[in-house]
C-alpha cells in the first residue's frame, strides 16, 4: 500500500486512540478463476511496446505463459521478454530491463510471477524514467515523479506486491537488500487467479503462507490503543491461515484453499490492516540484511527471526502477545500472567511453522557467528529503529545470536 | 465501491467457493483529527473555480465552514456556494448545481457534509459533463465517460459515500428515489475528521450507526460458501458497533467513539467487505421506495424494514442467521435449531435498535395500507430481484405489511 502516517506519536513514546492516516490504493484487483481473460481489455489503453517480465520456467508449465503470449499476439503487441528473475531479485536483471525499456521505447511492463518478478518490474518501471542509476533511488530512498505503467499476473501468493507500492531489491555487489516505496509504481491492475498457484511446490507454498502471516503480524505488534477492528481483521486472517495451510499442504491442488491463501496474501499488505496504527517490521528489517548477505529464502529467514524477535520484544507489551496467543492459537489465559500466555503463543507459532516445514535455525543455512557483525552493520545503516520495541545494534545482535 | 461481479452463479441458484471479482477504489482516504489541513494540498492540482456544496447550517456551527473558506481564500480560489442540500437529496438542487457548473466553468466540486451532500455533488459532477438531463442517467442506469472531479469533507458517519462510486437521488415529482453508480464519480479525496461529528445530534448519530450496520448486513446475507474472512471482518465491525453505539449516545463528545464509528462507516462500503461474494440489498431497495414516496429518514426506514425482511428471508438459509445471532449478539446455539437461534438474533437486533431510539413501525410516520401499492410499484420497476431470497411483488407487499 501507499501508506503515510501524518502524525506518529508512538515514535515519541506517547499513545493516542488512533493514528491519523492517508490510505490510497488505486490498483485494480482482478480476482478469480479465469480472470486472465481481462488482460487484453486492461492493456488496451496503453501502447503496444510491452516488456514481459517473468522468472524461471514455471509459468511455462501451468499454461499462463502461453495464454499471455496468445493475448499479446492477438492485440498485435510488440513483446520483449525478460526472463530469469530469481528470488531475492537482483539489481542486474533490473538494469537489463531498464536497458530494454530505453532502447525499445517500452510503453508498458507486464510482470507475470510472484513478488520477485513484480518487484523487479517496479524497479524497472521507476528506473526507466530516471536519469541516474536506479540503485541510487533505492539505496538513498529518493522520490520520483513518474514511472512506466506496470500490470501483473500473480502466480505465487506471498508478498502482496501485486497490490501495493513497495519493492525489495538485492545488490549482489554490496550484499545489500533494500526496500523502497513510491506511489508511482502501483500496478495499474493485478490479475490474481488462484488456479495458477495450484502447481506451486510444497516448500514455496509453505513459505508463502509464512510470509503472509509475517506481514499481518508485523503490523499487529504496535503500541496503539483502541484498534479492535484492525486487530479483529488481523486475527481472523491469521486464524484462517492456521486452519487452511496444513490442509493445503495435504491437498495442494484443492482450489478452495489456494483461493483463501491468495486472497489473504493481497489483503495482508494492501492497506486494509495498516490504517490507523503502525507496526514494527523489525523482523523484516533484520531478515533483509540476512538474505542480502546469505541469499536464503525470505520466508525461511522470517520463520526463524520472527519468533526470536517476539521473545526479545515480549516485555515491551505483554498484553499484545497474550491477545495474539489467545485469539490466534486458542491459548488459555485464565489464571496466568500475560507474559506466560505470550510465551506459549510464541511457542505455538514456532511449532506451527515447523509443522509446515520451516527451518528453525540460521545455522541450517550455514550461517555462523562470524557473519553476524556484517549483517548487523547492514541493519544499522538507517539508524536505530523499532516502533514497538526499540532496537539498536546490541539488540539486533541479540536477536541474531538467539536465531543461530 | 466500484465493484463488478464477473460471474455470479448465485443468481442461477448455484454456489461456488467465491465469486470472481474486480475491486477498484482510487479514493485517497485522509483520516483523523486535523486532516482538514490537507485540503489545500489536495486541491492544488485542480483549477481555481470551485463549487462548494453543503447542507444546512450545521457546518457553520462546528467551524468546518470557516476553515474551508479560509483555505479556499488563501489559495485564491473562485468559490461558488450551493447550500440547502437536504436528507433524501432532491433532483432540484442537483439541477441547480449543474447550472452553476456550466455557467461558471467549474473545475472542481467540494462536498462538505454527509451522504446527501456527497451524493448530490456526485450527481452534479456527472450531470455537468452530460448533454441530456441527469435524471435520465440515473433513472435509466446509463453509463458516462467523464465527470467533474469531486472531493469531500465528511461531517456525518453513515452512508460510506465518501469512499465509493454510488449515489442515491430523489425525484420529488415522480416520488422516485434511485441509486446509480459510476467509477467516474469516485471522490479524488475524502477528508474524514471524527471531530467534525462530535456535534451531530443524538437521533442522527443513532441513524448513522443503523445505516452502517445495514450496509454490512446487506452484504453479509449472501448464498456463498467459504467466506469466513469476509464474514469475520463483517462480524467484527458489527460487534464493535453494538458495543460502541450505546456508549457514544451516552457520551456524544467522546472522540474515541466518534472515531470508531466514522472508520466503520467508510470500511462498511468501500469494497473491503464486498470482495468475493454478493449480498442481497432487498431492505435498501424497499426502503428507497418508501422514502421516495414518504420522505422518512433512510435509516429509520431500514431499522423497520431490515428485521422484517430477515424474518421473511430466514428460511432461505437459516444457518446464516444462526451464525449472525451467535457471533454478533452472543446468542446461544447449543441444543437449538438454526432457525430458533436465527429468530432470537433478529429479535436481539430489533431490541438493540429500539434501545438506540429507532422507530419500530412504518405507521409511526403515518404510513398506512393504502400507500403500500404505490411503494411496491416503485420497487418492482426494475423487475424481480433478491440474490439471497428471491423477491416478487407479493414478497415486497408481505414485508411492507409486516412493517406497518
Amino acid at each position: 500500500m501507499y501508506y503515510k502516517i501524518i502524525k506518529n506519536n508512538f515514535l515519541k513514546g506517547e499513545r493516542d486512540e488512533m493514528n491519523r492516516f492517508i490510505q490510497y490504493n488505486p490498483v485494480k484487483w482482478i480476482f478469480g478463476k479465469g480472470s486472465i481473460n481481462r488482460l487484453q481489455a486492461e492493456l488496451s489503453q496503453f501502447g503496444k511496446n510491452i516488456l514481459f517480465v517473468y522468472g524461471g520456467g514455471s509459468i511455462k508449465q501451468h499454461g499462463v505463459y502461453d495464454e499471455v503470449i496468445k493475448q499479446l499476439e492477438e492485440m498485435e503487441a510488440n513483446v520483449y521478454e525478460l526472463s530469469g528473475v530469481e528470488p531475492n531479485p537482483r539489481l542486474a536483471v533490473v538494469h537489463k530491463g531498464i536497458g530494454i525499456c530505453k532502447e525499445k521505447n517500452i510503453d508498458f511492463i507486464l510482470a507475470v510471477g510472484g513478488g520477485s518478478v513484480i518487484d523487479s518490474a517496479k524497479a524497472i518501471a521507476a528506473g526507466a524514467k530516471y536519469e541516474g542509476d536506479v540503485w541510487e533511488l533505492i539505496a538513498e530512498g529518493k522520490k520520483i515523479s513518474e514511472a512506466l505503467p506496470i500490470g501483473t499476473v500473480l502466480t505465487l501468493a506471498a508478498t502482496g506486491s501485486e497490490m501495493n507500492a513497495g519493492l525489495v531489491i538485492t545488490n549482489a555487489d554490496t550484499r545489500e537488500k533494500i526496500d523502497w516505496h513510491s506511489q508511482h509504481v502501483f500496478p495499474q491492475f493485478s490479475i490474481c487467479d488462484p488456479a495458477y498457484t495450484v502447481t506451486v511446490p510444497r516448500d514455496q507454498t509453505a513459505f508463502g503462507v509464512i510470509d503472509i502471516m509475517c506481514h499481518i503480524m508485523e503490523n499487529y505488534f504496535h503500541q496503539g490503543e483502541g484498534t479492535e477492528l484492525q486487530d479483529g481483521f488481523s486475527e481472523q486472517l491469521l486464524r484462517m491461515l492456521v486452519e487452511t495451510a496444513p490442509r493445503l499442504l495435504e491437498q495442494p491442488d484443492q482450489y478452495e484453499y489456494r483461493e483463501k491463501v491468495m486472497y489473504a496474501g493481497t489483503v495482508a499488505l494492501n492497506g486494509t490492516l495498516q490504517s490507523g496504527y503502525r507496526g514494527d517490521w523489525t523482523a523484516h528489517i533484520i531478515e533483509h540484511a540476512v538474505s542480502g548477505v546469505h541469499d536464503i529464502p525470505h520466508a525461511a529467514g522470517l520463520a526463524i527471526l520472527f519468533p526470536t524477535w517476539m521473545e526479545y520484544a515480549l516485555d515491551s507489551r505483554p498484553a499484545r502477545f497474550s491477545q495474539f496467543a489467545s485469539r490466534v492459537f486458542g491459548v488459555k489465559t485464565a489464571g496466568r500472567t500475560e507474559r506466560e500466555a505470550g510465551v506459549e503463543g510464541i511457542q505455538a507459532l514456532r511449532n506451527f511453522w515447523r509443522h509446515l516445514g520451516a527451518p528453525a535455525h540460521l545455522s541450517n543455512y550455514g550461517i555462523k557467528h562470524d557473519s553476524l557483525g556484517e549483517i548487523a552493520d547492514h541493519v544499522m545503516k538507517r539508524g536505530e529503529f523499532g516502533r514497538f520495541c526499540p532496537m539498536n545494534r546490541d539488540g539486533v545482535l541479540s536477536v541474531l545470536r538467539a536465531s543461530l
